[in-house]
């Protein structure tokens, strides 16, 4: 890596997950548009031929003349030589295939449980956190072999487990997750604020907000715009929405939401929820109790069959773009991806919501992967003391941190009776009778047996 | 008080809910049968005819011939005259009427939530800390004012909320609490020790048992009977009878258990849950989800029309014993606290199981009302560290930790949100749904109105 | 107060202590330099005198045509007065008398015992915060009562002492405590910046580095500017300059500092020591051994007579400037208050070092007065996690961290055997013996007995 | 092993340290003396010849008639050998040699330091923690391997370091140590008792006495015999004896002591110091100040030129014993190792003071190995919880307890500075300079040189 007072060059970012048709092409689209940055790109997936056309498109993308910034793209066929001499490491990786979706998001259904997303609480997200334990295991030591003295930046869900998982096997990784559910409610409190107060800004990070909770069941006790406390304005806005709700800008239909969820939870603890519903409605299953309940939430469940078909969607594309049949749009993805990496460099200081294992961020256990603001500084991510949540909120949060740590053990240990406690556990399997519990944690086992190794076959009976 | 090194006379204890007729009567019978001991018991009730009735009995009693302690009974009209000059108070009251204890066990039941005891966690437990802790404060400044220096010893329900109460109110104060609940465990390991070593001990006071948990979801995770140790031994019993039982000794069919609940406990464990089946399906309601469910597991549900009527026979039993119309009969009770007294006075040292506010007997949070043995000395009660409870008990446990917490600030800083928190995260109610909840929460307070003071009327919407 | 989105007015200051001649006239200064803030500062003083004459002189300040601020002054007489609707409190008083300084500096000698300055940490510091420690509870009740919503920013000395009392006062207080001993580091990085990578930067707010410590025993383990890792870049200053040292700046003899201390300080432990040399010596009195260590290690004591004679000589320009013969010379103090309170009204985010007690922004006991970064914001003061120091620098802090706490409890329950415990664990007293430990510290209690109530007259034998 | 309900037989008990001629020989009287134990005790030591020779006197003690319990001695010639199979390890070894013993006591005499003993605190107690640590590190690894199961009690000095070696290398290890220390405090009770209250008891056993703190500066805060509280009873012990002192029964003159020093302390801080008094000047040294000083307080310092003179003479009376030249004499020793493996066997509970790492028996931080009482029973030793010390003494106990945990870790991680910090923290350290500090350390680091594998070289400067 070069420095110069206001720009690197030569930076290394090694992608693990690199095949993506998402969030690579994201990352593509922002490093075009930042000029203080430019380097090689080096694209690792187990699926390898997408990682060859993600090679291909990136370096389209870094040949177009308007782009700022220049990156070479190439695709490596190991994590040693994606990470020897990284800079950077960027995680986004899909944990299984759909057949294991399928069971995490579809086989409770049969037993009445109804999770929008699936992949981050509840039984889907428990058993995904199972198989993803593993391959994080794998990635971390790669890391503090290879890359030790990297960056890595991770986008997988389970977040918090991915997250904790890095640290459990290398705790001195300099390690964080990254997700956009807080900006959703920043974009609300940017909607009231013109609104209410008539002014106009567009730029969500203009706003202070103290962000605190786990991924995806985050929350925004203070929050202020220069000399605006925000709180009294948010207010009134669920005051006038909280009957017919506000939609999310959406790309489908199976991501439909009305903030009802988060209006609800705004009137119940007097703080902001600050995910989307549908991953709120998975921590307080009060709201997805069954399909009509759902409905009345305003929110969708999304169909892993949707996704199957929307991956072959991106696949054509895919080929179109490397067969320069289309032109790659480009477009800044509103992440904080490169503006960390900036910050991280020396370029431009940022505080921003970051997952990160507890310590003393939060007025809760050590350890636990929690989402709060930190301070990106040259070569330093230092949180900001976030305080404590409502009594209220805590007694909920506590079951998810708790078992946020009984997972963690349970897969890393491949203790399955305390997964199944876990699970048990879980609000989302609260309402069902412990026979059923015992019948759909087996038969999730089952269907996700190849990637959970190590433990034992005997049923919980 | 007057000592010699080995008894003690001119002893004062005050007895408040001294008009009881059923540990008041108890205490009688154990101060009877001790002979080191001598001194006054004031007996202070509400019902201020039970408490002069009681001191009838009390002095008929101390007056037998055989009698090796020999006490003097009187009532008291006012907390400030039981209490000016004990050496030692006695606090097992009921909070509030019949009246509203009907509420607690019956009116979760319209909504579908059986509790079999209803008196410490769960609808029932819940609202019936909210109402004794406003009578646990009074108590608790009477003490700080009247008999500081005093040992406290506490038998109402909910045992936790009751002592964390004496203590919030009065931090120096020497209060404990005290449950027979762990003694059916210890027996069952008697009856073990007979069964498979042919060992025929009937002192349980010579078992080693490490009791650790919260008051009625206790557990023993080490047990030894000299060189014996004692764990293999018990799985050896459940190992014969998890399927049939044991059926408990009891005074009326429903307080039946077959210790069903406590085995299958083990099964999942690995260690022996200390508390009657009727408390521990009130705290893991898996054992309790509805009626069929309940008789699957062989215990049964204590109807408060029962309650009714069993304390008018024992009303007309008290007045025919004050009018010498019946002899009362004396026996040992299987209670501690003649025994505790006894070490507190420096007579004999003890170790057994007690309620405290955790200061680092347990690995749980500080403050916490626990159960755990301690030592008892000459005026010193100093707990054992008792270790750590398995991960997957301790999912469980967390959530009534912090519900104890919730409950005791609600009552105490008059929170009703907070207790509607704590309601819904009691795994009783999580199987309800959340209008259900709700009105069941407004329905109960409704009822209890009257103990509630200090608290908004508004009902949860 | 008023609030547009860019500036402020109607704001209420009061502050305590408003007749100083140093502090007061810094901040008339930078009030006149701010445009976006205008309103009234009250002035309060236990001499009036001197709050009247301030009060003459900050009005004649912000009667300047140049100014930029616009603010009225008044004296007030009671601490209700100018509480009473405060937005913004300011604390700066000198506690006691030149008497009482000159037995907190000047008495150690006698037994050998050299405190450079003696209003923090030693004998001389733990005398001023005992008679410190009744006034500022005065104070808190005072905010509690009158201003409770206001924010407070303490000056005086001893810095942890202050805050901590207001907080043990009044645990919701908005205060914190402002000290620039950091700036002078924060300057030397500068200094390395040009002198080795030829970097003009003069704004030391450009600067990112990490406080931890406590005051005036403060460090800082990490630091950067821009793309620059400014940490090997004062490995080369001290290289440079441990053996000759770089002259402070500074108005008088008596403030002499050559950086020495420090130096010698990072190469022990390899870290920056961020205060003058004349208070770390206090806390690392190897270097204060004796006049000869002193003398090579380049720093001077200040003698309090020298304080009187300046005292006096204010005293006279103090007279010039309200009778207006001399024209009152403005210039940005350097000091933070001002963008503090800009910050607290949304106007201008900050990070900054500031005092308060410990929340887990640093790794050790809570509670404990500490000085880190923290966040200001509109209404906020959030401290960032400042991590833990070197376990060679944490034996040297927690001794002094523990004697805080003890120091102050002291203080507030007046137990006069456990100050001397502390008087004793100063490092300090440890080298002379205990029975001219004992003598020092009852001779400096008796000559600061008027100011210590509550205490008994018994010396230590 | 073999068990019955009231004695176990062909117990194996490893000892290392074996050709020991004072704790060896202790331990084969107090096995001669106890009836319900027999089997086997494998000796180990580095010097081989005597472990020998402890063998065959072993084995001749255990062959006398009178014997009643039955032992065979055999020397084993590696740690594997005495470990396989062990039930009980016993670890009393001397770390190094008389030259590093030398170098501990008498070196720092050379800068005006005295240590009475020198093998716990200050200076020579730190190099010899330091020489100690890896051969702990060896035997940790040894029992690991070859006796996970067994029982180890450490004998060895500094015992606080020997015991969180163990247990740094093998956290699950079943170990503690043990100090007759804490005994003679409670003999003083004794005396106490029978010269104010006349009862002539002579077992300590039956006192209760509440220990805490950390090895060899312990302390007593609670104490009674049956129906009365020892505290006052030893306030008129104190009362009458802090002048002319009581001297302890001694065997040598280097040995004697008045008990002043801890009647001095006893007057500061109203609580018992139980540990002689030469190991308490050690940690406050206040008393040790200089020659002068330390013949006041009525204590004698232990030259190493007697230590070995008395080796010398022991050698010789070794061979008499093996030669059946002498017969051994046989009496209880006193120490508690026998009682304590009869109640792990579960024959016989008792409570008696241990070494332990704090797992929340104290008030201090978890890990530190702190000496309170425990319960032993089957198979279990469980500490009681022995809350905290004044806060006068809190004080000072502070700075020993961040020692022990900064000594550990410069000794398993080869800290050289770090293990200067601490020796620069040391209380015996505080008042030479810092120059003179680092020329002692210096010294004494290369005068014990052969044992400090993998620290470097360079002296501090
Ligand atoms: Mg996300
Ligand atoms: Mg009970
Ligand atoms: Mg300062
Ligand atoms: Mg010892």
């Amino acid at each position: 890596m070069k420095y110069s007072e206001n720009s690197c060059s030569d930076i290394n970012i090694c992608y693990i997950g690199g095949g993506s048709q998402g969030w690579a092409w994201k990352l593509m689209s922002d490093l075009y548009l930042e000029e203080s940055l430019s380097g090689t790109v080096r694209l690792y997936d187990i699926d390898s031929k997408s990682a060859e056309t993600n090679a291909i498109i990136g370096n389209i993308i870094s040949g177009y003349e308007e782009a700022k910034g220049h990156w070479t793209y190439k695709s490596v066929s190991t994590l040693e030589e994606g990470l020897s001499g990284a800079d950077f490491v960027i995680i986004s990786i899909t944990p299984g295939t759909f057949k294991e979706m399928f069971s995490d998001v579809h086989t409770p259904e049969k037993y009445g449980i109804y999770q929008p997303v699936g992949d981050t609480t509840g039984p889907g997200g428990i058993f995904r956190a199972l198989r993803t334990i593993p391959m994080y295991e794998e990635i971390a030591n790669s890391i503090k072999r290879y890359a030790k003295d990297a960056w890595a930046i991770n986008y997988t869900n389970p977040m918090s487990i991915c997250v904790a998982t890095l640290y459990a096997v290398f705790p001195e990784i300099k390690a964080f997750g990254c997700c956009h559910e807080v900006f959703g409610a920043q974009r609300l409190l940017l909607m009231a604020l013109k609104e209410f107060e008539g002014i106009e800004e567009t730029d969500r990070h203009n706003l202070n907000t103290n962000v605190l909770g786990i991924n995806h069941f985050t929350w925004i006790n203070e929050a202020s715009y220069k000399t605006y406390d925000l709180m009294p304005i948010y207010d009134r806005l669920v005051k006038k929405y909280y009957k017919d709700g506000i939609c999310d800008k959406i790309t489908d239909v199976h991501f439909m939401s009305k903030n009802l969820v988060k209006f609800d939870l705004y009137r119940r603890y007097g703080i902001i929820a600050a995910a989307g519903d549908r991953h709120l409605a998975e921590f307080v299953p009060d709201y997805a109790r069954d399909k009509k309940t759902i409905a009345q939430w305003g929110f969708n469940l999304t169909p892993v069959n949707w996704r199957i078909e929307n991956k072959a969607m991106l696949a054509k594309l895919s080929r179109e773009y490397a067969n320069k049949e289309k032109k790659v749009p480009i477009t800044a993805s509103g992440e904080e991806g490169v503006r960390q990496i900036k910050a991280l460099l020396g370029l431009k200081d940022i505080i921003t919501n970051v997952n990160l294992p507890n310590h003393n961020q939060m007025d809760c256990d050590e350890g636990i992967v929690v989402e709060t603001n930190a301070l990106f500084t040259k070569n330093s991510v230092r949180p900001l003391t976030a305080g404590k949540l409502p009594d209220e909120v805590n007694l909920i949060m506590s079951v998810h941190m708790n078992n946020q740590k009984a997972i963690l053990k349970a897969g890393l240990e491949k203790k399955k009776k305390l997964a199944f406690a876990a699970f048990l556990n879980d609000p989302l399997v609260k309402n069902i009778s412990i026979s059923n519990a015992k019948a759909l944690f087996n038969e999730m086992f089952s269907n996700t047996r190849q990637y959970l190794t190590g433990f034992d076959s005997i049923p919980i009976r």
